[in-house]
């Protein structure tokens, strides 16, 4: 398990972070009813009560099963809440999770306890090296998993035409950030995980790559650099776009970012977790899609940084990112209701949305995935994504390091994602 | 509105009868978890939660609105429960309703119990007789949706890896039918409704047809004959069947009714509102298509009723069924759970399944829908679709009337719908 | 065979009209290049010499084979070019008869060249009554195909943005012909093929229908009668349509007949065999489907005719046309120029464009189908289709009788469809 | 347009090779029938008739119209034969070129005499040094045409059950190529292009790269490889997939390259431009997608190699291929015929099949396209698609150096693609 992380923290912290984690997702989650937890309005999103489930598969599958001799506690669990790992058998199809009544969340919220109390006890005897190694996977997967679930919320509310709110807030609207570039002379960097604690498989191994010299964006592309995109045609202007970005804005007919509007007096409403309520000018621009921030940049005299570049720039700037993430952030769906920390803005490199970068994502020089199932967690992605870094107002603490690699595909347009400029110097 | 009903009965039994069946429509429901209610599994089936709110909004939107000066419970409601009166403006999609997770099932109880308050008011008022009418209408709507619910609901069960159960119940067996054939000499007969109490437009005016001499069978086709035709290879031999019905065998890959599954051991078992259990030979199948009923009957040498020829027979040898419906029939899915009630067999003109006809569902001659909104209840539907005459298991009483003229598309299975042969003589 | 003809003439008639009607579709497909042969627009449309080839492989497979021992000219030529007879073999699939570049149009000469000459030798040793109603059938058959390639060709020229004409020609403008009604007193009529010559299997058995009284418009609805639904929006209001035909409508955005297209000036121009020319409000309008066809008769405050009411005033009108055809007809597209005979307007029941009826097609009371795979000619097409009735401008002699039935689903526009009204008395 | 080209010849060149590109275009249609020219057989097969007459038209719209003030031959080809350039206007859907039966390979044929002929003069006159540049970026443009022409006649030919030759040829068996592994000692090195004569604006700018220490293969995967794959159950194991090339294993049911089938004794044949025959083991595996050959390295504990690795190797071995290429190569289809030159086998680094890379299509630091339509030559399709170097039998003289970026989305299969391995060292 190497691959997966460099070391882990005494038995008592991981019992503890471990009974934290699974309570948070849980906090999540209550101010959902039983029917907002249930319904999937499109293939990528997936249902609540199923992250729940999901979650709770994980340790029960690769943990209890295997290491603790623990009988699963419903044998058609296996089916219904494996997500991808064709490494542990069939599984129930991910456009259909959406049909799933049942079991319903009592039965959901009594099996996350069952779990969590032969969790409680595997902990308290004190697991192997390894299997901790595996838990604090689990931890990691299950923290990914509450920023898909914030995703998916939002995506469950947005269909529906009340506008419903997922959380009541009233945040103060964010300070406007610093203008300009940050210069970098280039040259040979090291890029990659190489500090202690946990790290996704994917963000090694550690190593160099051959930078030119360049400039990186003082701040993230705004809500308002967005409405001069938007008011200078280049919704509507071919040249700013690669090829498959173009057949996607004519075919759904795109034409401001995701969960924007247009009332009826030509202002622009955003729909966010917190309700519907005007754009912001000041605030980052979220939701766009790798196509659209690619599209920005060029139509900007710019285009997206290079993933490595991010890196070096993020690490030299905020030396606290590859170790502990800085406690204040940036909110953008004003998100301090159910538990997530509002940030302050800054130079915003983590916190408040995720970055795309001109990566496609791939493996580092001589990755290798972990053996067994497990090792399905990230590599059998690498093709067809682009790299996003950074981190979201939604992603929790402890995943908004430098190295960290995010990846969706160009078009997609549900995560926390917006994007910050590149030129060459 | 004539072409809706000939007579209503007086306003104290209408002011019982709406609030028995308001009620019935509930206690239909309260089975269900709120997840139950809200999914849906294909674009023909629609939440239980919808079925409940769109009933209430029929009453709405064509009485309260505009003959008590009612103001919606909530304006949003007249854009998500409609179905398709293209009449009284726009509507959210039907594929869609599956993605509303509010209202939740609490509010729309609450909008249910403010309509039902709002009506009690308004009939304990004696309405008009033109209201009348209409009210009327709504009952019976109701009460098609009462049926449709249930269709739905085994149908987001059955799709539940689970194969959980709507109700647990253990009725006794069928009684094996009478054999043979009913022979009738044809001639001119008169067809369509001609009573008193209430009917839908479509099925009138009653008028005139003329028929040659033909038998009908004294049965329903069971179980055991369809077990016979699946032995016989009649999913495989493309004579038996219609050129759009061979198309869709091999494209939905059919092998036997909806719902039936081959278990391990060779033998089939089906899912049922009371859950999974054995096919019984005895019992009439249930769950085809026209297709299937088409090509079924072409295999036995015999055809399909013509509807005409089915109301004539049915008229004759069960004169009660054009008044009142018998209170015994037969049961199917097991239903005694919920209130509907289990039925002997006898020759099952009604109550057990419904049954196809050779007839495509087209408006008979003089007919003209309703003026108004309401007028899109029946007519715009007659193309397309095939007739299916008698009533099932789950149809409320007083729906199961020789000349009630229930119609799909000839590829549904979800309608609890078999068949009975047919022959010239 | 006796449900497909009723009796043949003599031998020396039968080997004549073979080798006319064989050379017709020769002369038909003269003006087109090899690839105007090749390719096809949509899975309706087949590639003219796919036509070519498969009248031909009706005479190899059905006459030539079992009753002259006629080897095959091509043996791959069975699986290419049968249609869809499920009783004959595999065969290949009907939308990618397009993708077809071999056999070449030389090829087909050939392959037609040696088939016709085998006939001529087995027609001039007089085959059996049988075996020459078999024949008969063949050579109806590939009439059909006949008008089918005219439609299809049409589809073809039309998908050019070059809008090349098939044929040039100048054909005077049509008459205006008479206005009015034609009373009709109902009761109970005899409809179905009773004549000497051949028929279809669909066209009987003979039977009685009862009728009640009703008038048919005394000529076609016009382009100019078009005009004004369109102008009066009739493509824009729901209440007019049938609930599947207003999906099709939204779905397709039908806003006029196929091959109509507004012209800058707001005028409509059509694409006609000819080529392209303003719309003339005296002529039929054609190319609407049964949804435009039962829209327009709605917003007329009519409705179509049923089809036995239809058979019987055609019948009274023109007597001669359940016997031979009149050799004057109506031309809408102008085609003189390939052979089909342009014909004088009168009241058009026959021969200037197929007309729809209300009637679904669906089998005569007592119909069987032939045995053995021609017996798959008519039968397996009688759910989900409407019956049109007449002829058209582009339907070869001796097609356009009183009893024959021709259909298509109701969302087809590519046929030579029009329609006249009906009204009850 | 000092992106596109570095340098030009001598004028009287370009008017000989303007000549020989145009006539070898000409020869390579010559064994195709109309029909063969005119159908398309996915979206992503352009017709020969279509190839043929959009690289006439790039001549006519690039070069005549704005420098020779050449009147278009026929305005309406601006329409059709656009393929992707937004910037000169509206263009015919690439999906819909298999309809257009007309312009006939006759007029095609006239509009090249007549653009050719134009071209003469001008080139006879002595363009100016940036229209030279034009004029030689059009050329390698049609020279690109000529292979898509190759690999999409022979997906049209492929199509057809009788499974024609494009040219009958009888070549000899490739020669065993060396067996093991060349290395590399890693290290910065340089890529891109930077030699004389022309490059493609993707090729540069020529920059530098850091590699890890690796190895390639010496040979590329042989088609008896591949056969050891499949008989291991490779297209049935998901842990050798990526996510999404293991979703279109399944969707498109893969099995083998594509042109392969099993024969009824269970030996594998392919579909070449020469016709069917047996598979060589012998052979370089030929007609696989990125995700099957990224499979296959897995498989074999290999891996792709990156995109500069091969180009440092390739430039290495064979020191002629960035400049001119050896006459020289590798046959697959036996393609002598229609005018491509068999080449011997060797080591096969360009000139037998195109190898797929690890590397994802994406600008070289500092790419900026040429300014104008032209600039969408190359730069807006960076996204979504893999690299692949090389060069194959079919690639044009002068197509196969070192420097050339190939790039297909990772799903495609009728390139002639195949692959070698690459492992660290």
């Amino acid at each position: 398990m190497t691959t997966v992380t460099r070391s882990v923290g005494a038995p008592a912290d991981l019992r503890t972070r471990f009974r934290d984690v699974r309570s948070f997702t849980e906090s999540l989650a209550a101010p959902l009813s039983a029917e907002d937890q249930t319904v999937q309005t499109m293939p990528d999103v997936s249902p609540t009560k199923w992250h729940r489930a999901h979650t709770t598969w994980f340790f029960e599958t690769f943990v209890l099963g295997p290491h603790a001799g623990h009988e699963p506690f419903d044998p058609a669990y296996g089916y219904l809440f494996n997500s991808y790992y064709e490494g542990v058998g069939p599984r129930h199809a991910r456009p259909q999770r959406g049909l799933l009544t049942r079991p319903g969340i009592a039965e959901i919220a009594s099996y996350r306890a069952a779990v969590d109390e032969a969790m409680d006890d595997f902990l308290a005897a004190g697991p192997e090296v390894d299997v901790a190694e595996l838990i604090e996977l689990g931890i990691n997967h299950e923290q990914q998993h509450q920023e898909l679930l914030l995703m998916d919320v939002k995506h469950v509310l947005a269909a529906n035409p009340l506008r419903p709110a997922y959380v009541e807030t009233d945040l103060p609207r964010v300070a406007d950030p610093a203008e300009g570039w940050i210069d970098h002379p280039g040259g040979v960097v090291a890029v990659g995980y190489d500090g202690g604690g946990f790290s996704f498989d994917n963000e090694g191994p550690r190593h160099e790559a051959l930078l030119a010299p360049f400039a990186l964006g003082a701040r993230l592309v705004s809500a308002g650099d967005w409405l001069a995109f938007i008011d200078d045609g280049g919704y509507r202007e071919p040249a700013l776009w690669m090829s498959d970005g173009w057949g996607t804005v004519q075919a759904e007919e795109w034409e401001a970012p995701l969960y924007w509007s247009r009332e009826d007096d030509g202002s622009w409403s955003i729909q966010t977790l917190t309700g519907p309520r005007p754009v912001d000018p000041a605030e980052p621009v979220v939701h766009v899609s790798w196509y659209e921030a690619d599209a920005f940049a060029r139509w900007a005299g710019a285009r997206l940084p290079a993933e490595a570049e991010w890196e070096v720039v993020a690490t030299s700037r905020e030396p606290a990112l590859s170790g502990e993430r800085t406690a204040a952030g940036l909110s953008v769906d004003g998100l301090a209701g159910p538990g997530l920390h509002p940030r302050s803005c800054g130079e915003q490199w983590c916190g408040g949305v995720w970055q795309w970068t001109a990566s496609p994502y791939a493996p580092y020089p001589g990755f290798q995935p972990a053996p067994g199932a497990v090792g399905e967690y990230n590599g059998k992605f690498m093709v067809n994504q682009q790299v996003l870094r950074g981190g979201a107002c939604v992603t929790p603490a402890g995943h908004t390091r430098a190295t960290y690699r995010n990846f969706f595909y160009p078009g997609s347009r549900w995560p926390f994602s917006g994007l910050r400029l590149a030129v060459d110097r």
